[in-house]
């Protein structure tokens, strides 16, 4: 996506430990116009599917799940990070380690608002290690529902999380996969 | 709003200690097209006062933040519960208690994404004894920005959280009032 790479090469920050900070547009500030226009990419890519609900995981990927869901015009339903009193009946939940905050916990999801006659599209920001992709795959096949796709809009290619959800046989498409960014630079995969 | 209030006497459900779950449609799963409409009621209520930013608060905030902020055409940014590799910089904080997960934080945010001539509309889902409101109002203070308007989906008008912040001079607007939930019946204040 052409207006998204130009813009990670414009505003995202390379920090070291492979850290892209992008958070003026993604997922600290959010450029709402921005956010649109990868909605309609994902429309573009999954919009053929039949899909009846996106599935998400907070914080970073719940902005960008609910504009995309504009244009499929289904519910989402996001993931949680931590327990909390809200959090009742069934729970389906699976592990995660983070990449960025060094830290493993489950994530979980109240298993009425997954339905076996559903077809999912998974949205995230992020794809590094694939740990959280992995685990949303997962609670989607505890579910019983069809995991139709995940998009992703910012891969890191030189990680091995893409090649792992990818032999898995998930159907994922990423809008910006970046192939190296040694010594700062950023460079894209064609 | 008749449409939202219409929404909570169908599908929310009452809980012992105060707790009204709505995550059916505003913090679970997210009802689109509902978050739609409470945007457009957003701007009918704040749309002349010129807002340049909307800041909310992870996680359930984020979705009707980013909804809302487009009608507004601006940005939005939310604060983070928990410090991650990615907050650098100057960092604003302040105190939250929790009441639905009975704990105490910090929300922050990089201090370089609200500006002094910003114009700021804070919306978050919940109002209830103001602790994260007051919150987020107390960093718009220290940024220098101006806090333009304070806008909540759900207030619970039995609690203490609207009267404090009304009382600190916010121009607060709630779109569903709740003035009592006794023995899981839920009446409006007008």
């Amino acid at each position: 996506m052409e207006l998204l790479k130009q813009r990670i090469i414009k505003d995202a920050i390379v920090r070291g430990g492979n850290v892209l900070k992008v958070d003026s547009f993604l997922n600290h500030q959010l450029d709402i116009s921005l956010l649109n226009e990868i909605g309609k990419e994902f429309y573009k890519l999954f919009g053929d599917l039949n899909i009846t609900r996106i599935f998400t995981i907070e914080a970073s990927g719940i902005a960008i799940a609910s504009i995309a869901a504009q244009y499929f015009n289904v519910p989402v339903v996001f993931a949680k990070k931590a327990f909390s009193k809200n959090l009742e009946g069934e729970i389906l939940k699976s592990p995660v380690t983070s990449f960025t905050k060094g830290t493993s916990y489950d994530v979980m999801v109240e298993a009425k608002f997954l339905h076996t006659d559903d077809r999912i599209l998974i949205i995230d920001d992020f794809l590094a290690k694939g740990s959280a992709l992995l685990a949303l795959a997962d609670i989607v096949k505890q579910s019983g529902a069809t995991l139709s796709g995940a998009g992703i809009v910012i891969e890191k290619g030189f990680q091995e999380g893409g090649k792992l959800v990818r032999s898995e046989g998930i159907n994922l498409k990423s809008l910006a996969v970046i192939k190296s960014m040694d010594e700062g630079k950023i460079v894209f995969s064609e």
